[in-house]
Order: C-alpha cells, then sequence, then structure tokens
C-alpha cells in the first residue's frame, strides 16, 4: 500500500496535526514516459504555511483534500522514461506520498557521489539557492559591511550567515536557544549571535554588537525583531524579506513600528525575496555553493527525523525552533 | 534691516507659531566672490520636519536657534561674483531670511524667460525632481500598469500622477478633500481619485477603482492610507517611499499593517527615496521636464501665500493640507 497525506483543514493559526490525513491507496501503474519514486527525503519548510492558506500567492494554495508537496528526494524505482534509470536518485517539488509516478518534468538528478543526498535538499538545494541568491542578488554584500541574520540557525539563516563571512562580511545571528547562538559562533563562524528568547531590548543588544548600524539584514522571521533591526539600520540598508515565521501563523494582519520613515530617512531598500524568481541563475549559484562545499568553507547542519509519519509533526516543529538547520524527514 | 526666522524648539508632535522666533540683524557686507540676495520666493515643505528633529537622516538636522533653510528664489541685489550679476534670479537651499549673503556655491540661475520664476522651486525644482527621478528611478512604470499616488495633490504628487499618465499608466489619487479630488481628475487628468477623509473602508475603495490591483504605489504618506494600499498589491509591485507626512509629527514609533508577509508574497519592493541620490540625473530629468511644461503636457498647480512673516504659518499648514499642488511663500 501507499501512504498520502493530504490537507485536510486548512489551518487556522498554528497548524495542528488534525489538519493533517493520511490515506492509503494502491501504488500507481507508470505507463511509457513515466517513472516510479520511492520517497528517501521530505523537506518541511516554513514557507508550506503560506501555501496552506487559500491566498493570492506566487504559487498556488495547496488544494484541500490533496497531498501536499514539497521538495523530496526519491529513488526511482521503475522507468518508462530514457532520461531516468532505476536506481537513479532524483530531487524535485513532489507530493507527500511513499510512492509516486512522475513524467520526469522538474526533476534533478541527485548525485550521492558528489554529496550527501541530503544536500539536494539543503545547501546544494532551494534552501542553498534562497540563501546565496537572496544575500547577493539583493543584500549584495560588501567586505566590512554589517550583516544580521534572524532565523539564523534555521536552513535558510544558518548558510545566509556563512556566504556573508566569505564575502568579508562581520555577521550577527539571531537564534532562539542558547545552544544554537554557541552552534552560530563556534561551528558556523559567526561574529555575534543573540538570543532574542532572553534578550529583553533587543534593539539595544543589536546596537551593542553593531555599533556602526546595520547594512543588510536578511529576515526569516518578521515581527518584534525585525522592529529591532530596524532601529538599527544604515544609510542605503538592504532588508532581504525572505520570511516571516513569527507571523505566519496569525489569525489577524500583525501590526509592526511603520517602516516608512526608517526607509526614507536611510534611503533604505525592503525587497520581498522568492527564489523562483531567479531560476536563470541557478546554475551559477549551485557551482559556486558546489564549489565550498567541496572546499570546506560551507558547513551545514541538519535535524533529521525517520519515517514518512513523522512528516505532519515535523512541519509542526519548525514553528517551536526544534530544528537546528535543515528540518527533513527520512522515509 | 534683515528679518530671519530661526528655529526656536524642536517641535514636539505638531509643529507650532512657538517653535519659530523672528528676529532682526543688519543685512550683511559682501567681500570679494559674494553676493547679496533678496529672498522671493521660499518653498515650504514636509520633509523639513524630519529636519527639525534631532535625529540622524539624510541631511543633518536643523540646529536650535539658528535660521531654517529650504528651497528658494533670490535676486541678485548686489554681487561681486563673476559668475552672477546683479538683476540675476537664482534658485538653492537658502536661509529663511530677508537677504542673505552667498558665495555662489550649489545656486542655479533661474531664468524668467524660460518658466515662470515659481516652477523653479516646483516642477522644475526638487519637486518636479522628486516625482520624476522617485517614480522612473524606482517604480519604473510600464504602460497599462496601474499607479496609485498619496499626496496626490499636493507639490510632488499631483506631477507624480501627470507624469504616470504620460507613461501610459492608470493613475490613482488619494486626496484628503473633494475639491483635491475634482481638481486631480478634472485638471490634472487623474483616472480616478479618493478622498480619504470621507472614505470609511479605503482598502475596498482602492480595490473598487483598482480591480487589477496596483502595480506602483507612489506613497508621500505613510500610515493607514499606506496599509490599505499594501492591500491590493500585485505581484512584483514597486513602493517609492517618499514621505510619511501623516506620521511627521507622531511622538511615539507609530505602528501599522506588517509589510513582510505582502513583500514576500508578492516578490514586492519598498526603496525609501530621496531626490539628493539621484543628482547625477538631474540634468535628463530637467530637460525631460522642461520639455513637458513648454509642450503643455503638464500642469502645476501652486499655493502661494504672500509675506515673510507667513513662512510658518504656511510651513504648519502643510500639515493640514492647506495647499493645494506647491505651496510657497512669495516675499
Amino acid at each position: 500500500m501507499n501512504k498520502a497525506i493530504l490537507l485536510e483543514k486548512r489551518p487556522v493559526g498554528l497548524p495542528q496535526l488534525s489538519d493533517f490525513k493520511f490515506v492509503s491507496n494502491e501504488i500507481e501503474t507508470i505507463t511509457e514516459g513515466e517513472l516510479l519514486l520511492k520517497t528517501t527525503y521530505v523537506s518541511v519548510d516554513p514557507y508550506l504555511r503560506g501555501r496552506m492558506n487559500d491566498v493570492k500567492s506566487y504559487i498556488p494554495p495547496f488544494e484541500l483534500h490533496k497531498p501536499i508537496s514539497s521538495g523530496i528526494i526519491a529513488e526511482v524505482i521503475d522507468s518508462k522514461n530514457t532520461a531516468f534509470k532505476k536506481g537513479d536518485f532524483v530531487s524535485g517539488m513532489l507530493e507527500w506520498k511513499e510512492f509516486q509516478k512522475s513524467n520526469g518534468e522538474g526533476l534533478i538528478k541527485a548525485d550521492a557521489s558528489k554529496a550527501p543526498m541530503s544536500t539536494y535538499l539543503g545547501v546544494l538545494g532551494l534552501t542553498g539557492l534562497t540563501a546565496y541568491l537572496g544575500l547577493t542578488e539583493i543584500g549584495k554584500p560588501k567586505k566590512g559591511e554589517t550583516v544580521v541574520v534572524s532565523g539564523a540557525a534555521g536552513a535558510v539563516g544558518s548558510i545566509v550567515g556563512q556566504i556573508a563571512k566569505l564575502n568579508g562580511c562581520k555577521v550577527i545571528g539571531i537564534a532562539g536557544s542558547d545552544e544554537k547562538v554557541a552552534m552560530l559562533k563556534s561551528d558556523l563562524g559567526f561574529d555575534e549571535a543573540i538570543n532574542y528568547n532572553t534578550t529583553k531590548n533587543m534593539a539595544a543588544a543589536i546596537k551593542k554588537v553593531a555599533p556602526d548600524g546595520v547594512d543588510i539584514y536578511f529576515d526569516n522571521v518578521g515581527g518584534p525583531i525585525s522592529d529591532a533591526v530596524l532601529l538599527n539600520i544604515n544609510q542605503f540598508a538592504r532588508f532581504i524579506i525572505c520570511g516571516a515565521i513569527s507571523i505566519y501563523n496569525n489569525t489577524e494582519l500583525p501590526k509592526s513600528i511603520s517602516v516608512q520613515p526608517f526607509l526614507i530617512r536611510n534611503s533604505a531598500l525592503m525587497q520581498g525575496f522568492i527564489v523562483f524568481n531567479y531560476a536563470e541563475k541557478y546554475p551559477e549559484a549551485i557551482k559556486q555553493l558546489s564549489q565550498w562545499l567541496a572546499e570546506g568553507k560551507l558547513s551545514y547542519t541538519e535535524t533529521i527525523v525517520e519515517g514518512f509519519d513523522a512528516i505532519p509533526q515535523a512541519f509542526l516543529d519548525l514553528f517551536e525552533g526544534k530544528n537546528k538547520g535543515k528540518m527533513l524527514v527520512k522515509i
């Protein structure tokens, strides 16, 4: 039998296990041009929360009572498509199913001999692309500038900080536990890190470690943390607005400090960033990321939980900050 | 004698007449290289409010007990500088004084034979440059797009809307009276205009006249009006953050709807705009603006009050929206 996970209800506020439904079906048979895939790793990501709402956005919302999809690594277990053979591993946007068929469209081969399989969902996948392209295309980091990253211990944030260091920047990470703060500084080379859960006055704490002000802010969280960064920006600051996990689950429109006076006074920029808009830059980005990875200049952190049934809970755990680095489910 | 207006107190909230002080001094004598100027027109502008606070910004704050300065047209009444002769008119950032000397630096000759003198502070001055460069450099208007302008009946807004029309856009103005709304539509060619003072649900009102959504928002006001526009933006929307008159006088940090989720969902851009950062583009902008003006494609609106003593009140009247178009004081 073949298990799948459907979106049973659109979450109101924080998603709950009851918003998901497990169903079992026969494994599909494939016809000419198709391949049969067995799911190996499933990526769970904060942005999926947005797709669970019925709201116009850059990608259509998930449909109710249909399988959820996300970044997945799968093994080709049968193929009637000449581009893929049995035993290949592929990555792509696939459905939360143990087995599924595909016509091969949008799938990329994942070569286990070049990098660990899971990295094709992380540092060499959309996560790494988001970090690299967001920081370089919008942030345009210059040597000596100060970069703040929120959600710094998360999948994207942990890579952003390292890339900023590789660009000669001073890097400050914001994360939610002392353990994460320690990891950022000792394992990932961040210059400074702040635990927002134990810091009363975030604006003052940022000012203390960034006395020259903030030039680039890679924003994964929104909310009060982003307000605190706003109070510390420099002339010509760039805000890469990549995620807003702290307010994704709000049921009313959240309020923040009005950004307009700060943007005017500082000729500053805020740009909503969606990696899919930069697809033509993927090859050069992957090339650079692969090179840094091979040279040992880029570390990655993963939180891997096991078993298909664990997918919904792994997704929920993102909103509790239970992951360090990329959150993956290994099937 | 020579009257001057000093900043006597830093305003708290809405500025008051008592924040200003009139003083009288002797008219200065000029030495080699200097010229003596008699003030003819004084521009009063919302952005001056920001300079009255003691806050780090793109230009230093005004000093207490020193004359305020703004855009001014003056007549050269004596010259020991070969670049200017008696009878010339010049425009520049000058002090609120009836008479003042200058070394000529930063002054531009204003040719009365080419355009009315007051336009050198308006459509052919920083006002026109702000409208043109903000809209074209950040907004990048494309034919058929929908442009919303707030403060639309103000100096900058009234020009922005016309330039957007010249670019083939659909233009919606937001202003504070039925009289202004009528002027925007009948005199300035705006497609639609909304009186925010009589409209309960601004977001719905914008949606009604912009059913295809908003591509460009030229923001002169901030606050709830900008929140209402935010709720209507399209993919790849551009917000030119030029002014925030509705919240300049707040004594606490104002709050607005959090922009981050909207920027992410729509890959949208907000950019704080200061015309001084685009100085290298002034010549081409002035050329284009002069051409449109000569061809009768650009109308300008002025509210002119008379007398040096009227300057502070004219400035205060900006915050009541008493001006239509450019607010000037004629001496």
